[in-house]
């Protein structure tokens, strides 16, 4: 008998664009007994596939909060069309979690350490009664805003600057943007990102937008990275100089601070939606 | 000491409407244990009033139905301002149950004796991958459809007809639509209606619509009353003859029927919207 060489599996990268519902979910990070979005999406990839890796996302959201294009990337050995993947997968998810696209991507890519941007929409209901259809994916405020204090707010936000004080105050602060991911199923190609609170908002604006189910104010972020907590602790801030609690002049001795406490409360996470990630491809 | 005469307690009975989120209840009706609008709403009266009415309904949706104008009566003995009530009750509900209307109504009203006619609609959505956000308010339902062939159908449907092959075939049937409710805080001013499963339908149309979220295709139907499962079993029948697995000959076949066999499948709850309920006022 000679033997005969086998052929090595093509491991293949993958990625993934995701829309879900967070109420559904104790958040994106699997966690043991929980319902989350990563764990829900390892297991179908388990069905469909029979290969369990653990799809690693552009960033975790936490319970709760909804993504529009939330980005997910993992290995398969097993060769498999992007279309029927995307097929499959939809079709043993629950309707809570959708694929809006399957494609493969280079060896390196990586959802998280790849993105060089991300979007974020704060949705925020400002009519009289909140259609319980609509109750999950909005914040019903119902104070009087000064919509131009909390545009002025929102553009004092753009640019590079320290947000500690809109981070949340975790435990794992460190650990939480530092260290690679150790059930991480690729090799890192990059090194860590340094520890740092810096971050670049390219763009941050508030609008009013009319819709089916009544006016809407909505906050659009887009930036470089977001810290734990970043975007509803920066909602929870301007809406305060929007009902003049807090003074627009505030903004920024609240970044100089570096301090939590300088900053105002984190807005409820179902106002909360992860729109895109951005690539370099 | 003399006695002095109490002044009776005014008796007042009221009509609220309100709009739910079906998917968050096992439906209406109170049942032990579970959580229901009916339940819901008889705590929340208790908590703002201090009495516990058990609220009587236009008609009792299942599981997963929602509202946009379900309509509720019963009496109170405590005074209260009609906005006040509004306002208190919206404060202790959860948000997936929400008071549009409260008002004072004369003392023979009963919501669902006094209902003359009632509006559905059901609501499925067209597009390729329904939005999580939507998932629990649509049937997405992906099979090629004439739309022509729908209307036809809805069109057979208008005036009276004998639809017990519509209906649901509960062991309950004849209790379900005739016997007063035991639970009823009002005395019955008017007999029951006939054990009858004839009912008119003054209007019955599918369209399409676009919305932000992707097209729809919605049936609305305005009749004097439904059985159990009546507008989810014309649907799914209607869906049939859509994809042309039935003939929109069959329809008045299947009404001549009088048999639950004779007709489609059961539409899924979720697509289902109680829209509002008429009353000669």
């Amino acid at each position: 008998m000679t033997e005969q060489a086998q052929p090595a599996p093509a491991i293949q990268t993958w990625k993934l664009t995701l829309a879900y519902d967070g109420s559904e979910f104790r958040g994106w990070q699997v966690q043991p007994g929980k319902r989350t979005v990563q764990g829900e999406l390892q297991a179908a990839l388990g069905r469909v596939t029979g290969e369990s890796p653990l799809p690693q996302g552009s960033g975790r959201t936490d319970a709760g909060v909804h993504a529009l294009g939330q980005v997910a990337s993992f290995v398969l050995a097993a060769p498999i069309p992007a279309e029927n993947l995307q097929r499959a997968l939809n079709r043993t998810l629950p309707p809570s979690i959708r694929i809006l696209e399957s494609r493969t991507a280079h060896s390196g890519f990586h959802a998280r350490h790849s993105a060089v941007a991300k979007t974020y929409e704060y949705r925020i209901f400002r009519g009289a009664i909140c259609p319980p259809t609509l109750a999950r994916y909005v914040y019903a405020c119902h104070w009087r805003m000064d919509v131009a204090l909390l545009q002025r707010s929102a553009q004092l936000i753009e640019g590079e600057h320290d947000f500690l004080s809109f981070a949340a105050t975790d435990p794992d602060l460190t650990t939480r943007y530092r260290e690679p991911d150790p059930k991480c199923d690729l090799e890192m190609k990059t090194p860590p990102a340094p520890l740092t609170t810096m971050r670049t908002i390219f763009s941050s604006d508030w609008e009013e937008r009319e819709t089916e189910a009544g006016a809407l104010l909505v906050y659009r972020v887009r930036g470089s990275g977001f810290l734990h907590h970043m975007v509803r602790n920066l909602v929870g801030t301007m809406l305060e100089v929007g009902r003049a609690k807090l003074r627009v002049s505030q903004i920024p001795e609240i970044l100089a601070a570096r301090c939590r406490d300088a900053a105002g409360p984190t807005a409820p996470a179902r106002g909360l939606f992860l729109v895109s990630v951005d690539y370099d491809e």
